[in-house]
């Protein structure tokens, strides 16, 4: 006993030692210190980088740590060292270490912001960046495709990192799989907050993508864990998982637009997630399926109001034959043991079957290949407000097998199903936003093949000695606290910054105008006094600001800028919200627009209870500029060339300019050419954007000059609502034509003399894939 | 110390009691005695089925035995336990083993002879089948599929048995991988020796089928290993894996016409198996690669002559995006450490390459993506004679690195690559087919990523120590015996049977003709005596035999049979050489016919300088028959309604009637309508038959009838040559239509008021796929 208690120490201090072998701590304040510690450093050294901005900092991290002394990067103090300009981050070698930097106020110059690897040759492997923080660094144009986090190699990780607001194309994170090196890759992504990424307009905008069609084939193993999802708003993709083998774990998805989507690739696990919705905005899905093998356990689902392809739990039709980047059939999918209270028909299966678009589609693009061997079982439904059809068949369900689940469905009729269960049963809440069944479930837990490894429910409890059916086995438990948000991110962040009670600025001269503006803060109110202001250059907008007349009194804007220049330019950050102010121009000119170029992230616009008068456009946005909103409610426009024009995106990639377009109780007279024009083009059945709302409104004498002879313009834009609307002596043959096929609608309008408006059914469209 | 031995004898007396605890062996007699007893049988019992024969025998062998005790049915004495008529075995439950059994003279009146599943509920798994014999059990007709061995469920094995003369349609092993109870399957197909698969002529022929395109996405990891191929010719694809991570390793490929292929699914390792040639067969193969990730290394080529899709090594063009059930691109290949002795162009790229068909095929059959991220590296090539090229680009190998290879090519120069150095050594034999280079090769082995993975050589020697470039890393090695049929198949089987010498029988009267064909055995002769035959009814003949005339007499046989009967029925099995006979029919029947039904296997037919005249149809083969070889030399056919018909194979699946069909130094006069007539229909661009070969031959006034103006049919055939011939006033409009983008050809032909051979490059086909 003695001789093995000696051995012991022996190798202790033997292992502390080695421990402290190569430990060397260096700080650094130039990026040529930097440069000359890494090319310097040895397993087990520290680099400190001192505190303070550093611009335009491209770090090569090359280097040869080891499992127990890696090399490490870190800030002096967490949080501290803040990098901007035109500033990367790449990783080559392995057991490398980056900790606490903060990445704002610029953007890359290369295809990432933080990339494991140097160049095809030097990846890294066993790397870790944690404690970090991204936001914002997006590129000059929203076509500029990059990505803020690409992996590449095999166990790297990103870990308690904060990542918000990328609006450039690109996903967020992308895992690489190309090259066997990058393959059986085992990355972590864990414990971060992705905070909100705001919609794109168009696709390519997913939080996290791994891999992509053609490496769909490959095992990735790729774990995302434990991390929260709010308002990730991207696209209809949050985690668009195409490889094989992912796991996607007890993260959580709150009030994110979008799903957690097995686009290609097959056997991954979706297992004990939080899906969260506010139980009214439609574009908050769950879980899309599509491919073969995935299982769906322990998960949770709460006031999802998604539809179809956004439903919570939204099973695919397949391609026949499925050409290697489009649909393939679902099969042998499980989806087990999920709990969804307060979610509309989150049961739906066939999604996405186009068979009644066979005369415009080629054979490849129709799905019709129904999911097959796919079983749904032990799931419990809980509606609060009975549901007519808790599960909906786009195309039969022939080929899923129900077993074991139940459903309070209040007693309301639902269409029969033989293994889902009408039952009675109470619910509790465990925390906001977290409801469980008050008793366990009189059903008898359905018994697949493999089930038995769904050892555990979604907050760990064995389900051997307490078998339930649902996301959770006991009725009783500590609260998950999901919504904690100390777990996720950077331990140094706080994502929500305090909101600042607005000032308001009085303005009573017009040269005093944009120097106000200058120096308001954003979400500051600039308040005319009544009369005529002059303004002979552009006024710019690039922070959150609110522009009216005091007290409602009469304020007119006279713009005798130079042609084609706005009144209003509307930069990057610039949300005007316009009220009770008239603009009126000398026809050459425009009201409203976006920069040209370099609109690296979105602006905003409102106006209400404006008169526009003698433009040549009211509001011009250019090519890659986008608005989440743009509104004009209350206003008259009115003896302008050109009305509302966003149809520049012509690539016809599926982008557009703004989600929303919404013009309500407004007056358009003599607008000659483009009334409005909202144009997305491509065919991608996925993208569900942009919303066209055009309401209680009155055309008259519009579209004279308009050449396709269509007042209202909106070509590919998937959501169009034109109703209660009078159209009176318009000389054009359609005041709009609408696409059947998508949400497109009409209804109580009034034509005088004005055209009339035809829905196709199926517009041709270019295709994307 | 004394109480760890107490302990451990103890540990032996309890575990040699679980042993023989529900030991308990049955003799049975009758398939009932053999029903009861398996519904009897517990963990542990042995039942003994008696020798004899048993026929048409269904066995539902359902059990649940345990690892250390397992059910087990066996033969009383390998071998003598025979199965015949309509029969087939089926296993499910877990840890079954049969033993010993002989399947043969029948057919399975299910979808397959043996079957790990006997329904999708009642699946197999750690089931084994050993020591069997499966041998001609085909289905009556070749387009009723089946298989002799399909596989379900997991942990698997079929070992030490042999299995040949599978001629109906449908792969003789097929692995399913249809739902998640028969994925991750481990199955184990080693020790066999798979005998003579005669070509099918058409698709579906295959030894080894792992998966299949709709399953190829599903990890399967089955083994096969250790196993003997011999003569398996059924059809282009040896072994077809169609699933990933599939292993071959140690696969003796003897002299069988065509390919180990990876033809769908990911990730497969080919490692350390021997392809023999015999120098001159250009249908004998190597290995086709498809798709991403496999690693061939440590593999022996010996004397390949296949070219193209056939290779030593094919490395396929993909289709861009490619449908699900075709061919996607060649990614991230590893070819490493083989050896290539005496191959033609061993290492081929882009192979399938079909730019040149876009006129003909949809986009989504032309292969152009060429294979990406593949490595060739460390191999090694020696030729006796120097080869022009040892690389062939069908198309552009820009995304294969070839690194650190050798070539002794005598010298010849070749087309220059970086990675394949010309360098000089000797070889020597080994054993029978093996030859090594007789020194280590001075060229420094590159060392790819996971290159230290293939950590020993073909013979198992390990790489750390020696390392050198091919397959083996020692010159100095224990014979590996690879043709020792000792190792393959059962103990108690020879496949081998002694040649029996032929027997000679003199015939001198017509009524005695077909008594002494019955009474012959396999391979005998029956020599006629001088003069005219009356033969009234058909000539049945079922086995191997010539007939001939003795000593070159004058033999006619004088046909007064009924309308379409033949005057020999040539039935399975039965293999007809004449020689020196003429035949003379009364216009209204056939000389030659197969059996209309039930041609459940091949036949053959050689006919040399005899006279055939006044017949309907000289030959005719039906639907379903096929024939290896049917050659006519030295022969006149004159005053015929139609000469050789082998058309009806009019599915388009890709069947046809014969391998080759041989016309050489004969004579056609006065051959009414269809003089040859031989069909292929169906794209299906790894087919590569028949072949028509027609040389110094006159035809003279033939086709008068024809109704599609074409003297010589050979619609969709592959290999055709007509040359050397002599055409006189026969009124057709065309003597051939060649099929140019094909292996078609003809020359030195003589045409007298006789139209022309026209060759057209891209004969529309019907699609396959």
């Amino acid at each position: 006993m003695r001789r093995k208690v000696t051995l012991l120490y022996f190798l202790f201090v033997l292992s502390a030692c080695t421990d402290k072998t190569n430990q060397n701590t260096k700080m650094v304040n130039t990026p040529e210190e930097l440069e000359t510690a890494i090319k310097k450093a040895q397993a087990g050294d520290n680099i400190v980088m001192a505190n303070g901005i550093w611009k335009d900092l491209q770090i090569k991290f090359i280097g040869e740590g080891t499992e127990d002394n890696p090399i490490v990067i870190k800030a002096e103090t967490p949080g501290k060292v803040i990098i901007e300009g035109v500033s990367d981050l790449k990783l080559g070698g392995k057991y490398l270490v980056v900790k606490g930097l903060h990445f704002r106020n610029g953007y890359s110059p290369s295809d990432a912001v933080l990339e494991f690897r140097i160049d095809e040759k030097t990846i890294g492997n066993h790397c870790t960046v944690t404690n970090c923080v991204i936001e914002d660094f997006n590129k000059m144009q929203r076509d500029d495709t990059d990505l803020w986090v690409q992996f590449w190699g095999r166990h790297n990780t990103l870990s308690n990192s904060y990542i918000a607001g990328k609006t450039n194309r690109g996903p967020t994170i992308r895992v690489d799989l190309e090259g066997n090196e990058s393959i059986n890759n085992h990355h972590q992504i864990i414990k971060n907050h992705f905070g909100p990424r705001p919609p794109k307009g168009g696709a390519s905008a997913e939080t996290i993508q791994i891999g992509n069609s053609y490496t769909s084939m490959s095992p990735s193993y790729t774990k995302v864990a434990n991390n929260l999802f709010e308002a990730c708003n991207g696209e209809v993709e949050i985690i668009s998982s195409k490889a094989n083998f992912n796991e996607f774990r007890n993260n959580v998805f709150y009030k994110s637009e979008g799903s957690l989507v097995t686009r290609h690739g097959n056997y991954c696990t979706i297992d004990g997630n939080y899906f969260i919705g506010d139980g009214k905005n439609e574009n908050i899905g769950g879980i899309r399926i599509i491919n073969t093998g995935h299982w769906v356990t322990n998960n949770y689902f709460y006031n999802i109001k998604g539809k179809n392809f956004r439903s919570a739990l939204a099973v695919m039709n397949g391609i026949p034959k499925s050409p290697l980047n489009r649909y393939n059939q679902v099969t042998d999918v499980v989806v087990a043991y999920n709990t969804y209270i307060n979610c509309d028909s989150p049961f739906q299966f066939g999604v996405g079957q186009n068979l009644n678009q066979q005369d415009v589609l080629p054979p490849s693009e129709i799905r019709s290949a129904r999911p097959i061997r796919t079983i749904i079982a032990n799931n419990v439904i809980y509606n609060e407000k009975g549901d007519a059809s808790p599960i909906v068949e786009h195309d039969k369900a022939d080929g899923v097998s129900f077993k074991s689940n139940a459903i309070n469905n209040q007693g309301l009729d639902f269409k029969a199903n033989d293994g889902l269960e009408a039952i009675n049963f109470d619910i509790k809440e465990i925390e906001e936003y977290i409801y469980i069944p008050s008793s366990k479930l009189d059903i008898e837990p359905y018994q697949g093949f493999e089930f038995e490894n769904i050892s555990t429910d979604l907050v760990g409890n064995p389900r051997a000695h307490n078998n339930s059916i649902g996301a959770f086995t006991y009725t009783d438990f500590k609260d998950p606290n999901i919504m904690d948000r100390s777990q996720y991110g950077p331990s140094w962040y706080m994502a929500e910054t305090a909101v600042q009670e607005p000032k308001t600025e009085i303005v009573e001269k017009a040269e005093n105008l944009q120097t106000k503006i200058d120096e308001a803060e954003n979400g500051d109110i600039i308040s005319l006094e009544a009369g005529n202001y002059d303004i002979p250059h552009s006024l710019i907008i690039n922070k959150k600001l609110t522009i009216q007349s005091s007290d409602k009194s009469k304020v007119i804007l006279n713009y005798s800028g130079v042609e084609n220049s706005p009144l209003f330019q509307l930069q990057p950050k610039g949300f005007l919200n316009l009220k009770n102010i008239d603009l009126k121009g000398s026809n050459s000119q425009f009201a409203f627009a976006s920069l040209k170029k370099n609109m690296y992230t979105h602006f905003g616009l409102t106006v209400s209870n404006c008169d526009i008068s003698n433009f040549k456009y009211v509001l011009k946005v250019y090519k890659e500029s986008f608005a989440e909103r743009i509104t004009f409610v209350n206003t008259s426009i009115s003896n302008c060339e050109n009305g509302l024009e966003l149809s520049e995106e012509t690539n016809d990639k599926g982008d557009y300019n703004t989600e929303y377009l919404t013009i309500d109780h407004c007056r358009f007279h003599n607008v000659k050419s483009n009334v409005i024009d909202y144009y997305r083009g491509g065919y991608d059945e996925s993208t569900i954007g942009g919303n066209l709302l055009v309401t209680n409104s009155t055309f008259t004498n519009c579209g004279s000059e308009k050449r396709n002879g269509i007042l209202i313009n909106s070509h590919g834009i998937v959501n169009v609502d034109i109703s209660k609307n009078t159209f009176n002596n318009n000389p054009v043959k359609l005041v709009a034509l609408l696409w059947g096929a998508k949400n497109n609608t009409h209804g109580n309008n009034e034509f005088n003399n004005s055209g009339e408006i035809r829905v196709e059914e199926n517009l041709e469209m270019k295709l994307m894939y």
